[in-house]
């Protein structure tokens, strides 16, 4: 990935400088030895890469007197300066827009929910637009520049062009966003899907930290993939990757949204439940709250529709395993308020799916708000800012 | 994955270094400024890594005439030095053992074949011990040193233990074969899948040169599938990876080997379609052969085995791409001498699964005889040697 057009000029602009400057963020503080045993550079590379943050004021020297004693001499360990910069991250769900206020650590200072009832493009560019204004007014406050914005959507997003090419949830297709977003808010803006967004976060501070391999499987309205191979997130040379929610598993499933049949997520996709659980009680269930609650409440029918997904969810997670054999698998997203009733089923399907001694991989939960998400979303800015998404 | 402790001293032993060998390896003469630009390593960098290489005779200054007089100054081209050191890469079948001596730049200089009548890791070490002497004694006529043997096997293969976990087509479990076949030969010997191994040859010499993301799918006996992502060899946190042949595409597909129901290589391995196609048309079909001449004359419960076993393999190519989104999948293997019979449902299949903008992916075939599997399999051994295996 590149940066877009609007993003300005960063101020690392070597892959060694992003590399520095993420396993610091991740791991800091850190002497420059251990940045360079963590980072397999050499000492003279590290040196070399650290001297323009510095510069620039993005890494500053903590005086640690814990290390300092510790190691019997003065360690100079390096860390982020937080406060030395700000950005915005949005996630956008069909429903509701959530926008943080973040540092250049990625720590979310203020969080702002609003409602989306209005998916046009138009629509919820002004909903963006008011609620980077309210951020932006916040941020005069810490008397630091806001230095970029990030926006998540679902679906397939370009993020070098920064177009959203085709989000279901929003009914979009072909959506210049960063041009548009950076039109009415002024600011550098850097696009992408918001899964992959999230597994930047998970990378950085959440489950993923230390790890080269990891994917974070999202199950809810759909069904995602992010996925960190060789300690970097997978975009797909096409823009597509992790379209987990579109492996076929079923030739005589129901059909998708996406043309195919049998994909995960016409299985174990939120309207896909509740399909299912309308077809087998009869009854005029509304959205997924309703359905949860009727299998919470012990109905059958509801039940085998929750088993049911968690068996196509714990095949898609065996196929990432049995093609990527990662580390971890971590399971988030708001279906996770549905794990008590397909926990089983996923466990058992991916069992049975893993091939060899790809069934090691440690397969977690990891419950992330949707203010998580759109920190993801800021550290996309942050990648672009500091030059990350070009390592 | 790291050197097997039976791997001598590594000329190259720092990243930079590796990626420099590598890639004039695949791309030279190259001029440093090249290097430089290909690798995105620093000038000094490339230098650095530049300079123990040559002392040690594995990079020489090209006098490239050519490349001289359209520069129009002299431009100290560097190149590998193939004649340097010699390498044996064996690559074993169900069938057979297929040997190939190569120098430093993975050029075949001799190949031997030899058929396999005993399964047991015994037999099978003996005839290995048996072809790498006859290749030591060809290698004599060289003057070069033999500085390391890769072994390519089938299936769950822990490249780092040197050890052959699970090979369904052999019949192995658990044998130590790096150590049992440095012992037989002295040799430092490199264990691969392998697929993987050929997915280097690929890499370095073939259809992946200059892609930093793509897929090699083997159709044969088994389905297999190497993956390049970022520029590097996907091995698994555990071991495995890109074992496609046990994506379950169909809850009421055949059982498979491994366990699990309507697995792709349940479908579309050699057996399975010569096991479809003896239940279809009622006659006594031994071998993938027979039932390859019986499609071929036309025969309709045959050609539908095969058109079945397309179906699937195209089905798992558009996991592959939906999951990672390569720039191209190669698919390969002896399956391909049925290719004509297969070719538009893997094409339908391939199209009915890709995600967006993933079907804009490039799948093309390519014969590759195994002793190419062999050279892959040398390839792990040169990566060894120069230590690219730790990049």
């Amino acid at each position: 990935m590149r940066s877009t057009s609007r993003t300005e000029a960063v101020p690392a602009s070597t892959p060694a400088a992003s590399l520095v400057f993420t396993t610091v963020l991740s791991h800091g503080p850190l002497t420059r030895t251990e940045i360079a045993r963590r980072t397999t550079l050499s000492s003279a590379a590290v040196t070399k890469a650290v001297r323009p943050l510095m510069e620039a004021g993005y890494l500053v020297e903590g005086v640690d007197e814990e290390a300092r004693s510790s190691l019997g001499r003065p360690a100079n360990p390096v860390r982020v300066d937080g406060g030395r910069a700000l950005f915005i991250g949005v996630k956008v769900t069909g429903d509701e827009i959530i926008a943080v206020l973040t540092d250049l650590c990625c720590r979310i200072r203020v969080a702002r929910h609003l409602p989306l009832t209005d998916r046009e493009p138009g629509a919820v560019l002004a909903a963006i637009a008011g609620l980077v204004q309210e951020l932006l007014t916040e941020a005069d406050g810490f008397g630091v520049e806001v230095r970029g914005l990030g926006l998540a959507v679902s679906g397939d997003v370009d993020r070098t062009a920064g177009v959203v090419r085709y989000s279901p949830f929003l009914d979009w297709r072909d959506v210049p966003l960063a041009d548009l977003a950076g039109t009415v808010t002024g600011l550098p803006v850097t696009v992408d899907n918001d899964v992959r967004a999230l597994t930047v976060a998970e990378q950085w501070f959440g489950a993923g930290v230390g790890l080269s391999d990891f994917a974070l499987v999202t199950v809810g309205a759909g069904i995602g993939c992010g996925l960190v191979v060789h300690g970097r997130v997978v975009s797909g040379a096409h823009g597509v990757a992790g379209e987990i929610g579109h492996l076929s598993i079923d030739p005589l499933g129901p059909p998708c949204h996406c043309g195919n049949t049998g994909c995960v997520e016409a299985i174990a996709g939120d309207s896909a439940i509740v399909r299912r659980v309308r077809e087998v009680t009869g009854l005029p269930v509304a959205d997924s709250g309703q359905a949860l609650e009727l299998a919470h409440q012990g109905d059958p029918g509801a039940k085998e529709a929750y088993a049911r997904a968690g068996e196509a969810i714990g095949r898609a997670i065996g196929a990432v395993v049995n093609v990527l054999g990662p580390q971890r698998v971590i399971i988030s997203g708001e279906g996770l308020a549905a794990y008590d009733l397909f926990a089983e089923q996923i466990r058992d399907a991916f069992a049975a799916s893993a091939f060899g001694t790809a069934a090691q991989c440690d397969v977690m939960t990891r419950p992330l708000p949707f203010e998580e998400w759109a920190r993801g979303a800021a550290a996309t800015a942050i990648q672009s800012f500091i030059g990350t998404d070009t390592y």
